[in-house]
């Protein structure tokens, strides 16, 4: 079925519930209908002081974790471990990938201060040696 | 949940309109609620040869966009460039950045050789220098 008449199923099958573009279902857990909304994308990924570190890596996830349900504007979050994908241009070098969607750059920049953010970052920051960061936001 | 599963039970949903977890909508727009499916991130980000060059930017993500409809193992897309968040840790340095979820590692693997994609390459990789990728499965 193609995107186009996909979304025109989907109309035809929501009438009643009245939306275009409803989300699809998964095993209870929602997951949006292309094509996309446009979002702020925040990725953020971690080296670890101790690459190796089970222990480190797990900590670090469960900071994460707790911070996806604490964040007031998370849109939508993926936390990640690289891939066996192995080609030149790949980098797999980072032990954690962060992958935040906010509504938009307001919304980010009211995460960077959210308590939740900050607590995170207590907590969880003696096991990093290196962040980097890549803000987008969809054309 | 198969996509035929998936598409039986949005029709049963859509006619009484009784989903749980139902996306939110946001400007008539639908919003995936969150805890989002777990899938294979595949983030490129993209440096041109002429990083202020209008038209390579412009070719460069008439590019994507043409790719996203094509490609057929794609799930989402997201086209972006660099937010004007400007962070020690932020790297804003590249151009263009391509966003896409796949169901899993086997379907982005499909991507590499889509027709499409190599199209692409073929028709697009004169304008840019440098591309960093990041592979990630969600835990």
């Amino acid at each position: 079925m193609s995107k186009q008449s996909r979304r025109q199923f989907l109309f035809s099958a929501g009438k009643t519930a009245a939306v275009t573009g409803i989300a699809t279902m998964t095993g209870g857990v929602a997951m949006a209908a292309a094509p996309a909304q446009k979002v702020f994308v925040h990725h953020v990924y971690f080296w670890l002081n101790n690459p190796d570190s089970q222990e480190d890596q797990a900590k670090l996830i469960a900071g994460l974790q707790k911070l996806a349900k604490s964040a007031k504007t998370i849109q939508q979050h993926h936390i990640g471990v690289p891939s066996t994908t192995n080609r030149d241009v790949i980098d797999r070098s980072y032990q954690v990938s962060w992958l935040l969607f906010f509504k938009n750059k307001a919304e980010q920049d009211i995460y960077q201060t959210d308590p939740a953010h900050l607590k995170f970052i207590e907590e969880c920051s003696s096991v990093w040696k290196k962040v980097i960061v890549y803000d987008s936001e969809d054309i």
